[in-house]
């Protein structure tokens, strides 16, 4: 299984606003998608421990916890236009910390031949109940370090 | 004129997921409201040069070109919940650059009791017939250095 | 209280589309928002029964059931610019069935100069549980007829 | 060429709302996306006149005309909630007017086993410069009636 995971994303015409381009925020929204099908992806060859194969990274955290965007930083580099055609997003983990993670994303053409953004998330893993950070079980650190691949390569970062 | 301009947030019904609180996407919504309500502010004492106290720093740019975000960052630190109060955003300037600037918000209570997010973008100012990067003008940058104040207090940051 | 109840609506830039104009779908998210809002008034003289002055017609239909829209109608009149000045939509009862009622609404300048667009919806009230049709309660229906006003005037129909 | 345009619709995780099931608001956008679709359907054998079979619906238009829409309905049938695997439209016309057109669609799962909603609209053309109402052409008349088929059969009407 590689460890950088690829989905389809599907424009719609509403993502455009009225400059006539993909409005910046709804990158995010693409990013969402991806986060979500990441998380119910197999395990498969990272399962661990308590973990099946068949389980889902959402399976080991359980029904009592869930994860939080803490954060989110994202790149442009080019104007994207509404297609029927998808777009291709790639996603895999960058860091695992004691009770959060996290992720790196390339919004591309399918083909490899333009960037739209690079993008970079912190998950964080909490209590249902209390709210508060709850550490990553064994399964859930095997299978993000199984997906763990290069830092996000952000061209410009700005002085906060 | 403060440095710090401040802008309520009317929330929607539909800014909620399915987890009950709402989206992480949709703050990113509110920066863009809270960036298109600043370049509409008339300049007032900031109106340098050719600029008149009237006009806006959108009227400074002119017709022949406009700006991109090139790059987000923002970090969350409390849920949200729909309510029909508003919210406020404060939005500055955290630095000015040859043809981009780069602007610091904050998401809180209008009574500062908490604070939703931090968040900071870089514009740049790009020729809308050719797409490249074209220089600040005297009256934009003078505007600019008016509006600026300190640098986000972001708590954490990843490592890409 | 009037029979016909009126909330700004306040717009965001991400409302237009590529075509420049409030996108007609963001027409029904007005809708929502003025029907939440009508769902959260306190029933004041409009109270009946069991219920009392500060109660809302939302607590008037419990823990136990919810609304939800089974259709809508709506017609545009006008095109619509983004502009940080609220509009105003109008939103009143137009029929009163057994597990069910209809709601009326436009949507205009608050100087009733122009108006934008008129719409009605069905909502149902289901059991939580089983998801099937309830009755309305004699609180419910008597709040229900207090706001009961003519129904919408639309300008055409299609034959389905 | 059938007279009923089917197109996959991909769902997102935002569509759903705080209730849990994909928001009523939503649907608009998947009628949407299918007029989108429908509009750049090649006429193939629905070409007459001077339209090439390469041409598109929005082609006949031309640049001086575009398509408004004027009104909607939709009735809901089925709580819809979020999955990977794309539902399907069906669209196709129901009337041809002077100057305005009617749509139906029904959004269902592609083996056909659930319905979630059927919806119409009247979509008018107008004149770019005047905004006033424009004759349709043959051509767009030829292909219009060539994808006709039955009115929406909706199962409720309000009155008004």
């Amino acid at each position: 299984m590689p460890r950088i995971q690829r989905f389809p994303i599907h424009l719609r015409f509403g993502d455009e606003d009225s400059y006539g381009h993909v409005n910046n925020v709804r990158f995010l929204q693409y990013l969402e998608d991806a986060r979500v099908q990441f998380m119910h992806l197999p395990l498969s060859e990272a399962a661990h421990g308590d973990a099946k194969a068949s389980d889902t990274l959402l399976e080991t955290i359980g029904p009592d916890h869930f994860t939080l965007v803490a954060r989110h930083e994202i790149e442009y580099s080019a104007p994207l236009n509404y297609r029927p055609s998808p777009l291709e997003i790639s996603i895999w983990v960058t860091g695992v910390g004691g009770s959060s993670f996290d992720l790196g994303y390339q919004i591309a053409e399918p083909d490899g031949s333009t960037s739209y953004a690079l993008a970079a998330s912190t998950m964080i893993q909490v209590n249902r109940t209390t709210g508060r950070p709850t550490k990553l079980n064994g399964a859930q650190r095997y299978a993000l370090e199984h997906w763990r691949a290069d830092p996000v390569a952000f061209r410009r970062r700005q002085n906060g």
